[in-house]
């Protein structure tokens, strides 16, 4: 029998985080694209547009007028999936209807005053302001709401609307079914083998190397052993953090250093704004945040869905949707391809 | 406190077949849209095209001929995700680095000789004959592999990398991610209440009707209760059936004339050849094939994306990867709307 080489055999790889399964089928690369081919943003954004509702100085559609401001902005997204005040459906009358009450709110966060700017390529302190923006988000939704998901989808492909660089963020009374996967993984591996999965996990990837893409003081960047997208990648502190407050200003700085690096590198892999949605996930918040939630390891997770280049994307769709995820590359290829790249970002860098 | 109103009110809905969790927040198709639009397929797609892999008489990537088949044809895919003869990857060292081995084999089947047909375009035993061919392939790969997925991918926006008329097979040498849900749900609920979860819950959309999209003597479509995307939709036998080939010669007919106006409601929703991924589940198959299975209820899950138009789709992007899938719409509604469409396909009424 042939000697297992994951670059060469499909097998199936299990997440513990979110207890999924992937299949990796990496000789599926070499297959011809003849599908769909995006088209590609070639229109320059202009820097300020009084008419898009995320610029400094512009109406909103419901008639506020934004700040002139020069950081980053917090307002009220106009129209939010989550209200704070939607009445309860009531007790379920039959198992197979099972209905639960929804309130929160939905708030966007303006990273910068320009449209034509990205995460990249702003400043380290401009993205620490991010961080710091971040923080203060989830202290003051947290007090109140058990779940804040903050998360940005970052590009056309990822269903953003607007070029301005923004992030989004969904407080709600209830955890959310990716969160409550996470508890349950994490809270499970914790009281087995006595400390936070992820705090094991990140570990051992420092002793693998092997889906490394950036290490820093304080942080790691790597390619999942279970990675569904891609150049899919989970950014972790070192240190047993549980929530974005909690970081330090040092943590913080180095944090927005790291996060600068990993963006260059996805917008060089193609030379092309690199989409993706991200996400922070943390313990949750809200009236029980004072109970023990030692198994959460703060964490952001980078869902790009590009697979071959700027315009050929991995859609994950009748396989994917009905049966497993499939990747088409192993995420230790994904890993060295993100390691060998610079650091410079391809529109800064002298040609 | 204001009286609970599904289409007015945010709230969630269970998923008790996968076990998971959907936002419903129906005042967000209030929202304008600003974000990418998709192409219109306007190209027509010629009857036949000697250069296309799919088409009769034409030569494969694999330098294999097609015959010139006049009725289904069944194939092995050229580039398969799953190989019959893969490696082990062995034990694995870590928990939380876990593998396993994945065996199986992907087959493409052309629904009809012409590129220029579509499901819902086909006469009702042509897509008889569809049906017979799933449930060969399912006989036949089954008594090997215990999972046999068919699906279809349909539309450039769906990953369906060419517009003949096709699905695809794969088949596995284990149980896929969301077959071991749909298989820990059913059979926990047998347990409980002694019949089949999807026996129950589809006498129960009988009496309730709101979310019922078509009826016949044999067969229900309706927008189940927790459905994700816009216009989702669940096909159901009447009786209980577990597998394809299990469907006796009048059933079939009787599914072949359903899938017809069901195709056809959805093409007259937005007068588009309206793309989806769909696929069949049905009891495991294979060495275990004898086991009971009793809890299982042949089904199939329509997941199409359109939302406002032709070319608005609904994406599921931050906040449904990071948290939890949100709807626009109720269920409720998408099933009212597709009710009321015509059974007659736009591009073949009179107008
Ligand atoms: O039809 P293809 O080219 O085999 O591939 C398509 O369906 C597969 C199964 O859902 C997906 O993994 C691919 O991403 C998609 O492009
Ligand atoms: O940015 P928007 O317009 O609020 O909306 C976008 O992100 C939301 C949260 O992931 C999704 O539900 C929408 O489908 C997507 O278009």
């Amino acid at each position: 029998a042939a000697t297992f080489r994951a670059s060469e055999h499909q097998h199936i790889r299990y997440n513990p985080l979110q207890d999924e399964w992937v299949l990796v089928s990496a000789h599926r690369m070499k297959r011809p694209w003849q599908g769909q081919v995006e088209r590609q943003l070639l229109k320059t954004v202009p820097r300020h547009d009084p008419l898009n509702p995320l610029c400094p100085g512009a109406t909103r559609a419901n008639g506020e007028v934004n700040p002139h401001y020069d950081g980053t902005f917090l307002f009220d997204n106009d129209f939010p999936a989550l209200q704070p005040d939607a009445p309860d459906p009531g007790p379920s009358d039959h198992p197979l209807f099972q209905a639960g009450a929804a309130r929160g709110v939905c708030k966007v966060m303006c990273f910068h005053p320009w449209s034509d700017v990205t995460l990249p390529l702003m400043s380290v302190p401009e993205i620490r302001a991010v961080i710091d923006a971040w923080a203060s988000v989830t202290e003051e939704l947290g007090a109140q709401y058990p779940w804040v998901q903050i998360f940005e989808n970052k590009g056309a492909m990822m269903g953003c609307s607007n070029p301005h660089p923004h992030c989004q963020v969904w407080a709600s009374s209830f955890l959310p079914d990716i969160a409550q996967r996470e508890e349950r993984c994490q809270l499970a591996y914790q009281s087995q083998h006595g400390e936070p999965l992820l705090m094991e996990y990140g570990r051992q990837e420092l002793l693998r190397k092997e889906r490394l893409v950036l290490t820093s003081e304080h942080w790691l960047v790597l390619v999942p052993f279970w990675a569904v997208w891609p150049f899919q990648t989970l950014l972790l502190p070192r240190r047993h953090v549980r929530r974005l407050p909690e970081l330090t200003p040092i943590e913080r700085d180095d944090l927005a250093s790291i996060m600068k690096k990993l963006l260059t590198k996805y917008d060089n892999l193609f030379e092309t704004s690199f989409p993706y949605s991200m996400g922070w996930h943390g313990a949750p918040t809200g009236s029980e945040a004072g109970a023990d939630w030692d198994h959460w390891q703060l964490h952001a997770h980078y869902y790009p869905p590009l697979l071959r280049s700027a315009t050929v994307r991995k859609f994950m769709v009748g396989y994917e949707m009905l049966a497993q995820a499939q990747r088409d590359l192993t995420p230790e290829q994904a890993a060295e391809r993100l390691r060998a790249l610079p650091e410079v970002h391809y529109c800064l860098g002298q040609k």
